[in-house]
């Protein structure tokens, strides 16, 4: 406190000329500005967008973007909802890119008992970009992307946009979901999905429908032990992990459910957020970047106070 | 066959206005440009240069890179001749940021019997960048980067620099290691290394020192369980994954060496790697980026086919 009373006493003494050069409250932390932030900077989870993936170590809590990929999202619903996936395995880690689940039958050469999909859609139609809608919320981020003309976040999913051509789809970050296809653009029904677990690999981006995004659990499927067969698949099934159920929230009883928040991404306290890791203020940082990928912005969740 | 010698007929008859419509043949795949290249489009790697760590798993290879950093190289020369990490840790693994190794007693609040590090030196002055020097090579890539001017690869490790100000640094992608540091910044001698195992943390550039890069056994420190106290830190040494031995391949007969050869990156056949990363050839992809991250090059590295 002594120090900077002397040097503001200082500074007072040169003028106002330098008034600039007055020592600056070091800005905020991440932390810092979570801590101060307001019960409406978060939002909680639509139970009618969760699911939750039951594995032997733990639960996997996945947020879908009905805004991005309805038609996915309600495929999904269903699926979940007549627990397609109950008994279902883990079938592929590939090392720097991505785990991937679904029937270990539809992965086989001569599949003999694939599971029924009961009244979910085989086939479902592209949903790889959509068009950017005033209503949609998209906070851009300032630092430019390699892949797209412009990216930022929509209602707390990194996304990207080409206002030339009016369209937006979601980016492949870390923890991002997706829905596996095969050559067909129409073959990813989201019986099949994947997750982003090393650099954001965006040359997938507009090609694959993105239906959301791990919020809880993401270690549960990027430290498991990587595939050894091409692209990652396991080559025995005793190496696959199985998957106890997956719940979508609403079909739980209001007790049951998880009772998580995600911070909003379309306020001042989010802005702020980015701030902070653009340019970091602790001590350890001696250059500060300046700038900020998309991928490397953190999306805080938290247990919420209260129901 | 025939509906594509169809196609030439009636371009033909078209006339040559058409011509940029004859179907071109499709640019070839990373695999084919892999298959093609030349022996010399390799370089074996420098057992003077290369590191053996091995875990109860396997065994990892590191690539030291004396080019950027020739004093945090010849340290963990020493430490890895002296036989400094034999019988320490991995003491963190923080999700979706690094792997790091090192004295659990260095990173204990009270270290009673922390290993001496022998001759090697307890301070290094920071290599966190250098000048740029036309003798170092540079393949720059075409489409840009968030963080940095230019960016581009220097023996086979991703790299920026700024024209401006002559400075040239290396870059923080998934599998690059570096020396871990307290807050000054000549505390990081190298004894306690890390690796990237998630989205490019590129804040992290030119703040600590880049070493080398993982060139095999990434997945032995990638798939590992996620510590649970404060930055990733196991909180029970019984967590910890143990080290058995790291060497020097030069400190071991040419017999008992590995036998790896890395993919130059100074050569027209990564540059055509880099073009088929940039526009994927295969009819998955309906969607070509047209573009590429740093971080998401592929660097080649395979087994010798003789000694």
């Amino acid at each position: 406190m002594k120090s900077s009373m002397l040097a503001l006493g200082l500074l007072l003494a040169m003028g106002a000329a330098f008034a600039s050069d007055v020592p600056k409250k070091p800005a905020p932390t991440m932390q810092q500005i979570l801590d101060a932030s307001k019960p409406s900077d978060w939002r909680p989870l639509d139970p009618n967008n969760t699911l939750y993936m039951d594995l032997p170590n733990g639960r996997v809590v996945i947020e879908l973007d009905p805004a991005y990929a309805p038609l996915h999202a309600q495929n999904i619903r269903t699926l979940a909802h007549e627990h397609y996936w109950d008994g279902l395995a883990i079938l592929r880690v590939q090392d720097n890119f991505v785990t991937q689940w679904g029937d270990p039958q539809a992965e086989a050469e001569h599949p003999t008992h694939k599971k029924s999909i009961g009244t979910a859609k085989d086939k479902i139609a592209p949903e790889f970009e959509r068009d950017i809608d005033p209503k949609l919320p998209f906070t851009v981020l300032p630092d430019g992307d390699v892949y797209a003309p412009q990216v930022g976040f929509s209602n707390g999913f990194p996304a990207a946009r080409d206002p030339k051509t009016n369209k937006t789809w979601l980016a492949h970050c870390y923890a991002m979901v997706g829905a596996g296809r095969d050559n067909a653009p129409d073959s990813g029904p989201g019986t099949e999905l994947y997750v982003v677990i090393g650099q954001a690999p965006r040359q997938l981006d507009r090609n694959i429908a993105l239906v959301g995004r791990v919020v809880k659990g993401m270690e549960l499927l990027s430290a498991l032990p990587r595939g050894t067969g091409a692209l990652g698949f396991y080559e025995k099934a005793s190496q696959r992990t199985p998957i106890i159920r997956v719940r979508l929230a609403s079909d739980l009883q209001p007790a049951q459910r998880e009772n998580l928040e995600v911070l909003r991404t379309d306020t001042p306290t989010f802005i702020a957020l980015v701030e902070s890791r653009r340019n970091r203020s602790d001590a350890w940082y001696l250059h500060k970047a300046g700038r900020i990928d998309l991928c490397n912005v953190p999306l805080p969740v938290r247990e919420a106070k209260s129901k």
